[in-house]
């Protein structure tokens, strides 16, 4: 793969990854959306098939890592180039951040109504803001933790990002060792509604630094009224956990696996 | 392939497409079927698997575009010949309208109760239709948006659309270069009930243009009591927008991906 | 296949899905079930996984019909011979039976706390057993319509078996021509969530001649207090109309794919 | 596959199978977890997506049993050889330990809240506890029946795991008999959401002793507040009933599929 090709690739996939991502908790979340209230099992899935629809598309171009802790495990176990990983990083911050642009205008509309709704905006306000920095639609961009504790928090992010990073790396072991298969992207994508639905409940998993981080600078960036704070002081956490899990699972499949 | 088999072909699958795709809609909106109130993971859910059965079944003889934004895609790519696209476009249309009379047929008893059920039609008449010009059961038919707005309305079916034709367009690259094979028909379905759980809030995800236009034909035609209005000042929307959608999408292609 | 095959997969196969089919209808109906009230979403994918199983498991032995109607399509279609037709019908019906006698023994306490808990038969003998002969559990056995119109009932069963045996049908033309694949398989249980999603709300989608008679027959015979009638006046819906469906879906096939 | 490699794949596998299964109980479960009362589907599919990536992981160094009953079975049919079977053994339930400790780790912050609402230990005391000796958090790790009686509850557990022993043993008639392939894996986890729709009604299904046993005895352990029995009394026939229906599918297998 050319640096060209997979720079491109992550561009586009990311994009594709946190608009359809940040799609589904906009569908979930906001007012006079139709999807509104269908619950965790719509944003579970809503997330899987983001993955599923992103790796599948940029899979040609770029291999679709998506994730800096994907590129980090693959680069530990050997299967990319070091001199690779700053392409694929970034491609994935830009390819991040676009998609949240992209959520912001599928739900322009919405968006305006839920942040001008006085109830919404009060509530909000009021409560959540007060408890951690957070306005009424920074959930749409990126995670945030129901109990607040760094280390518990970084813990649960180590955990999933493990499963995720070492459900890719033998992919090789279980296809036919030419990159990523078809069918590999679409067992990706459900480990991912897996991990979501066993241990996104305390931290709303990340599992991914750009996934989160992308849209968090979009969401400080963007004219939204009343959009609260970007919760800055959480920001990190999305970031190195999943970072620590990667390398991790890197090192379990050298010890265990190769 | 040959046009009457693309013919052929496109009718049938056109019309399970939207026999399916309508069903789920009316199961889950109509008084005394057993689906009612069954939410939107139901209809995205079932919108998805009505593409997975129609192109499953006409993939062999017409290899499945069942929509007019993925003809004009595949056209812009090179994969579909020009002169072969009115042959498509015929075909869906016509299935289009099948199958939303095949829709009525299946829930003719449940259509008669709850268009004479005093409290929906009053109450459609008397809140939506006033808003919409749409009677109660007009998106069984066809989509209609939350907030009425032209701008957003196309953007919205624009984004939607490029990602559906997008990921249709890269499945030669990540098949066997045969044509729309079996995997690609399974992650083709998921990537539209992720379309619907992600994009899908704003204005229903039409994201083809016969799957809105045939129906809502269809509506106007159809005896049905109380039927209200079929909202046509709306219905060129879900028609340009999915159609820039494919376009764009092909246009993406022959640049980052041929 | 020997017949032998054919008889012993289909018994086994046939008692799979009527007890995962049946299971799971029992398992959202009866008190003191953990799944209760898990709503349509549950009953559907239950229903398409119950395919799932019970033709993967069977499917090397007799090829996995399962259903009357499937193998009446694919007689007309000329992959199965009619000599081993009575054989296929003879292997359905019995394991249709087992399978139904294996809900009961796997749900044997929750049958008895529901039937005489007395506000549920109360309810159900004044209510629901005066409008169609049906006790407050024939539901987990055999199917029973909203609106009870001969006519409408054996269309909506027709519209719903047409799709699934065109469905399997066209597997030769989509998979490696050598009977029916493990993607086939997959992608056919996809298919019956997905009719039970967009066709199910009016009849409770039958589609099957056994799977609706088999279990009938064991509800009239099983010793279950306050059980309530076994519907017979119903009974011949929903083994009529699948076998018309399976008969004009092994008509359009021969005509339009062969 | 050596006896290191089994072991090691059998305890990395099993850990993630008990890590993810439980930790969707956790999720719904537990007060302050995003997922709480995600229902029924959400508890199904989680363990089905828990043994898919699980399988996926474990597959190239095991074979993924993963479960006592499933290495019974294959030992029977042949499969297995019986010397392997304590390494399988043993690696299960060490994996099946961990597990149950990862999620106690993840949804630390969610245990304790869980733990020390006085509303939920209050209530869970005074009625839970003295029905069936179980604290408010023992189903996170184990199972339990609905109505307690010796009998049905084995029932139940022997057949829900018959049906799962029987489809990992005809995987090798499905595929391509080189092993548990990458289709097997997805639709085994497929069939385990159908048995846990299906038959998981009256006990939880267990279907997998060491999934119940080893997370029992990490609940004993471990140092959570207010946490009530462990349900020793019931701790047998989540072991026996899984490996009685184990035993019998290979029974079937050998006289019907050999």
């Amino acid at each position: 793969m050319s640096s060209h090709d997979i720079f491109t690739g992550e561009i586009i996939g990311t994009a594709v990854l946190t608009l359809l991502g940040g799609g589904v908790c906009a569908a979930v979340t906001l007012k006079r959306s139709k999807a509104r209230n269908a619950g965790w099992l719509a944003i579970t899935f809503g997330w899987g098939f983001a993955v599923l629809t992103a790796a599948y598309i940029s899979a040609p171009l770029s291999g679709a890592h998506l994730n800096p802790a994907v590129t980090l495990g693959l680069a530990i176990e050997g299967g990319t180039k070091w001199s690779d990983v700053p392409v694929y990083l970034g491609g994935q911050i830009l390819g991040a951040m676009l998609g949240a642009v992209l959520v912001w205008l599928a739900y322009y509309g919405q968006f305006h109504a839920h942040l001008t709704d006085p109830e919404i905006v009060g509530d909000a306000k009021a409560v959540e803001a007060r408890e951690r920095e957070a306005g009424p639609v920074l959930g749409i961009f990126s995670t945030g933790p129901e109990i607040r504790n760094v280390v518990q928090n970084v813990v649960t992010e180590v955990i999933a990002t493990i499963i995720l990073v070492l459900a890719i790396l033998t992919q090789g072991l279980n296809g036919d060792g030419k990159g990523l298969g078809v069918i590999g992207v679409l067992i990706t994508s459900l480990v991912v509604v897996g991990i979501g639905l066993s241990i996104g409940g305390p931290t709303g998993y990340a599992i991914n630094p750009v996934r989160d981080l992308g849209p968090r600078i979009v969401h400080s960036l963007l004219p939204l009224p009343n959009k609260g704070g970007s919760d800055w002081s959480y920001a990190w956490i999305p970031v190195v956990g999943p970072l620590i899990g990667g390398a991790i699972a890197g090192g379990i499949y050298n010890i265990a696996f190769a």
